[in-house]
C-alpha cells in the first residue's frame, strides 16, 4: 500500500531484509484491495497487507479478500505504529484531518478530545493522507514520521494513538498455486531472480510448497511456524465450533487467534478465521484438519508460514 | 445517534413501539460514544446503539464501550439497512461522499467502482452525513431514504450497499445497577412513567433484575432470551477458550455469537464477546457461568434480554 511513507512499506522493507531479497522492487498500490489483488493478478510476486492492529483489531477488508481470492499467506511481519499529527500549518488552524479508517479509529479519543469539530476524511492509506495534507495548511494527516519527511510536513504531535503501545501485524501473500501456474509466463519475464521458480515436488496440496528461494519457513520447532485457516460451520450446528476447538485441544495444538467475520448471507452467520502454531504438513496437524473437515461445511487453508520474531 | 433520519432512530422508534413506551422522548447524540455514555451519565434512561452489521461485522467502538462502562443490555433490535446515495446535485458532479465509517465500508465496492476519485468523509452518523451533504451540490451522503426526506436531498441511487441483504443489530442499554442507584433522583424527575421504578427483589446480582415496566423479557422459553458476556482468559492458557465452550456445550446452551476484540495491552491478546440463548438467572446457565468463572481471569455479564423477533 502506497504511496511512499506507509506502514505497509515499512513492513515490506522489513520482510525483504529478513529474507535477504536484496534485488526486490517495491510497487505501490492505492489501497488494501489493490495491493491484495496485485498478487492474485500477477502484478506483483508478493503483497504485504495489514490484517490486525493491537488497538482497533481486525482489518475487515483483508479478511474478506482472503476468503474470496486465491492467495497464500507465506509470512507475517509486525510493525510498531507511531501515529503522528502531521501538517504544513499550525495546530489551531486545522479544520480537516485525513487518514486510513484504521488510523482514524486508533486515534478516536485523541481526535474527539482535541479536534471535536474537525472534518475526518478517509484515505486508502496513511501515506496517501500525508500526501494530500501537504496541499493545504488547514489539513492534517494521521501518519508515520517517515510520511512527514516524504511530503514535507511538520510533526505537530507524536504518538497520538489512544494507547501508546500500538502494533500492526501484516501478512505476506503470494498467489495460490492455481493462480501461479497461470502466471508462469509473466513471472519468467520478471526481474526478481529469487522468486522465479517454484518447487513442484509437493504439489499434492496447493498450500504446502514453497518457492525455491530463501523464503523457507523455519522448521526448527512447531511454535516457530503458524498456520491460518478459515472454517465455515454448518448452519444450526451450535456445537460445531466447540468440536473444532476440541480437535486442536486433543492434539495440544496451540491456537493463537480466533476471529469471526460475517458470511454476508444473513445476520448471525459467520466464518471463523483461526491461527494456530505448526505447519499444515505436520502429521499431527494434518490429522486434526482431517478430523475438522468432517465436522464443517468449508475449510480453507490460507497457508503455513514462519511466526514473526522480533528482529 | 442523531441527528434525525439515522438508522439508530429507526431502531429506537421500533423499540419504543414494541414495548409500548408511548410517552418516551427521543434524544439525539453526535456519535456512538456520546449515545452510549448518555445512559451511563444519566442523560437518558435507555440508549440504542449499533453493535453488528451483516456485511461489515462488529462495531468496534461499541464492543470497547461495553467493556469499559457500566451499562446493561436489556434489548436488541434488528433494522434492515437500505443505503442510498443522496445529494442535492447531479451524480456526475459528486466530488465528496460522506457517511459513517460503517456506511462507507458497507458500500466499499460500490464507491470504488463508481466514484474512485471521490473524497470520502467520515461522520458520526449517516444522518449527520445527509445533513452536511445538503450544504453543497458536489457532496453526497450514504444514508437512509428517510434522511433524504429530512434534509431535502434527492435519492440518486437506492440500495447501494455491496450486498442487497443488509441488516444492523442494535442493542438497547440502560445504566447498570450501581450507576442507576446514583441516578435515582434524576430518574425520579423524569417524565417517562414506565421506567421510573426498579424492582429490588433480585438485587443479588447486578445483572439479573428488570424495571417494573413493560420491558419484561419473554420468559416462555430459553431460546426467546439471550445473554451477552465478555470473558478474558488467562494469558498463555490456549485451551481455555475450548474449556469455556465446553461448559456451554455440556449444558446444551446454544451460542449465537463469539467475537474477539483486542485487549489493547499487546498484539495477540483478546477479550471474547459471547452471546448465547437463555437468561443468566436460569439455573442451567448459572451453573455454566459458575464453572466458567473458575477457568478465566474476568467474566462480565452484559445482560439478559429478549431475542429479537421479526415484527
Amino acid at each position: 500500500m502506497g504511496p511512499e511513507g506507509s506502514y505497509s512499506e515499512k513492513a515490506a522493507k522489513l520482510w525483504v531484509q529478513k529474507n535477504m531479497l536484496d534485488g526486490a522492487e517495491i510497487h505501490y498500490f492505492a489501497d488494501i484491495e489493490d495491493a491484495f489483488l496485485a498478487v492474485v493478478q500477477g502484478k506483483s510476486d508478493f503483497s504485504v497487507i495489514p490484517i490486525e492492529n493491537s488497538i482497533e483489531g481486525s482489518v475487515g477488508v483483508t479478511l474478506d479478500l482472503l476468503l474470496e481470492n486465491g492467495a497464500e499467506i507465506i509470512g507475517e511481519i509486525v510493525v510498531k505504529i507511531e501515529h503522528c499529527l502531521l501538517s504544513k500549518g499550525e495546530p489551531e488552524k486545522i479544520r480537516v484531518i485525513l487518514s486510513h479508517p484504521q488510523g482514524l479509529a486508533q486515534c478516536r479519543h485523541f481526535l474527539k478530545t482535541n479536534f471535536p469539530e474537525a472534518e475526518l476524511r478517509s484515505t486508502g492509506s496513511t501515506s496517501h493522507a500525508a500526501r494530500l495534507a501537504g496541499e493545504f495548511e488547514e489539513m492534517a494527516a494521521i501518519a508515520s514520521p517517515e510520511a512527514a519527511e516524504c511530503y514535507g510536513l511538520k510533526v505537530l504531535l507524536s504518538n497520538v494513538q489512544d494507547r501508546k503501545e500500538n502494533y500492526t501485524r501484516f501478512i505476506v501473500l503470494r498467489a495460490s498455486e492455481t493462480n501461479r501456474v497461470q502466471q508462469v509466463s509473466f513471472i519468467a519475464e520478471n526481474k526478481s531472480d529469487n522468486v522465479k521458480s517454484y518447487s513442484s515436488s509437493e504439489q499434492e496440496s496447493g498450500h504446502e510448497f514453497y518457492p525455491e528461494s530463501k523464503i523457507e519457513p523455519d522448521n526448527s520447532s512447531l511454535s516457530a511456524c503458524k498456520t491460518s485457516i478459515i472454517v465455515y460451520l454448518e448452519k444450526d450446528r451450535p456445537g460445531a465450533l466447540y468440536e473444532i476447538l476440541g480437535a486442536f485441544a486433543k492434539s495440544r495444538i496451540n491456537l493463537t487467534r480466533i476471529e469471526s467475520r460475517p458470511s454476508k448471507k444473513e445476520l448471525g452467520d459467520y466464518y471463523f478465521y483461526i491461527d494456530f502454531e505448526g505447519r499444515a504438513s505436520d502429521p499431527l496437524i494434518k490429522n486434526a484438519l482431517k478430523e475438522i473437515k468432517n465436522k464443517i461445511h468449508t475449510l480453507k487453508i490460507l497457508g503455513s508460514y514462519p511466526a514473526f520474531k522480533k528482529p
